[in-house]
């Protein structure tokens, strides 16, 4: 149901939206993918990205604390910016605070923010703060700016025999990694500077559904071998007799790196040069047929499996 | 304990990123007026502006409809770019919907949220949605750009001796103008078009207590005459022998209305040319030395009284 509903919801957006932001070309990006891209603010693009983050379904209190909520409230939205080349400009962040601890939670969340802020040169612009009967809530919108000679990168851009990389290694956030993630903005400035790249998206709902979405926006299909998807060694921490590890490198959510798709003379040089602190992998390729398939071990291709994170 | 507390919070961010923001020149108004504005985007500025909206705080779901509290949550933050001078262009909705009529809730606030975008030509360009155990909170950022000859209207311009003038009619809102008032953006755009005006905010939590920020924002002292302030009709409704209707237009807050402050000779032609569909009243004037007054019908001042809506 709840699937259903975001889908109708942002249906719901889409249709009633559509014809005035067609007409309005200020927004160049908007429903759909990762942040919205605002034009005719001059000479550069605009890249806006809003997310709010609650108890019981981002975050609880009770395990963790308010520096790395406030952090990762932040983070997460960098992590759009990221996905779409864009550098990080302002964030505007409105806190809902429980009444019985409001002020030590406003204070842990803008401590933790803080550092992540100096880091990425985030101005923290403005924002609104409420307390209330209810659990913490965080909303953080984040702006950014399309710089350099690239355009901002979009998940529509994939064309068939695109090389699918990955930044990092995946599954198994929850041990840690989605409190602590370093959201890939250095990486995606550097890698849409320097490289004709043709798409790209974070990966926040585990790589499987998130491909899925990259294939459904570029309108082709994908290959993803099992052998090469790079498995966190939280992913394999978590292994089960029932859940292999590389389920977990496919379906859990809140990895937070990038999903790229390059022309395959541009993979082959990333490959080879490298040129990020993290690993760049190879993990497939798009193909003209729709679909998604799973290459695994003995040569056999499957469909790939339908996991992923659905809010 | 709740209004030394934001304030708190507000210096907490003005000091730890004031120096941030000082070096990084983009925001070039950031925390403490009613929107930031960044620069360097371009030719023109960009104007953002944040809101958040939760049950019990600022509306009750039991008193109320989906439809208004959506139209609601975009026409705060559109008052908001009106304060500014800032014409609407995007706005970014998020939404926590209580679990057990998330699909019902988000349908009404979209249809309520619609005919205002369209009135006033805004992409609702993106957002985020998500279901959960707690109470319905909205988040709306909205983003206005700076256009015409003049720039964004900013609380700290008012000069002494300049003539304070309100939009409208003050108080009572609570018997419906809250859920129903037009953001004054229109109005605001004209004005900063066509006269030099000094200084604007919009009255969100009262005259007495706005018009104490816009002073402290400028630096100056205020004289407000008691028989010139323009009171509503609901505002008289509300009226007991505890509380006269002038109470209520000095401290009930969510007017909306655009509280301005021009230099005698422009606050003098607009006076006699009313340019606007609303009326405009001339209410008092600026001062060089601090304080805020009221002058009574007798001729005597007081202190004005510390009323207005602190959250």
């Amino acid at each position: 149901m709840e699937s259903e509903f975001l889908d109708w919801v942002r249906q719901q957006g889409q249709q009633q939206f559509a014809a005035l932001n067609a007409a309005r070309r200020i927004v160049a990006v908007g429903i759909g993918d990762d942040a919205a891209v605002l034009n005719a603010l001059g000479v550069t693009s605009c890249v806006v990205t809003t997310d709010l983050l609650c108890e019981g379904v981002h975050f609880r209190r009770a395990q963790t604390t308010a520096e790395l909520i406030g952090r990762k409230a932040l983070a997460v939205n960098l992590s759009d910016l990221a996905a779409m080349a864009a550098r990080p400009a302002a964030a505007f962040v409105s806190l809902l605070l429980p009444r019985d601890s409001a002020a030590e939670l406003a204070r842990g969340i803008v401590s933790g923010m803080r550092p992540l802020a100096d880091e990425f040169d985030v101005a923290i612009a403005g924002g609104d703060t409420n307390t209330w009967g209810g659990e913490l809530v965080i909303s953080v919108t984040a702006i950014g700016l399309a710089v350099g000679r690239r355009p901002p990168l979009l998940r529509s851009g994939a064309k068939p025999n695109d090389v699918l990389l990955v930044t990092g290694q995946l599954g198994g956030s929850l041990l840690g990694h989605h409190l602590t993630f370093v959201p890939r903005v250095r990486e995606a400035l550097l890698l849409n500077e320097r490289y004709r790249l043709h798409a790209a998206m974070d990966i926040s709902d585990g790589l499987a559904l998130d491909l899925r979405r990259l294939a459904a926006a570029s309108n082709c299909g994908a290959i993803v071998v099992a052998d090469q998807i790079p498995v966190s060694a939280a992913a394999k921490e978590l292994e089960t007799d029932d859940r292999p590890a590389l389920d977990h490198a496919l379906g859990d959510g809140e990895d937070f790196e990038l999903l790229l798709a390059a022309p395959p003379e541009v993979a082959a040089e990333l490959l080879r040069q490298q040129p990020l602190d993290v690993p760049l992998t190879a993990i497939g390729r798009c193909t003209a047929e729709p679909g998604l398939s799973l290459q695994l071990a003995d040569g056999r291709q499957i469909p790939l499996p339908h996991l992923g994170y659905t809010h």
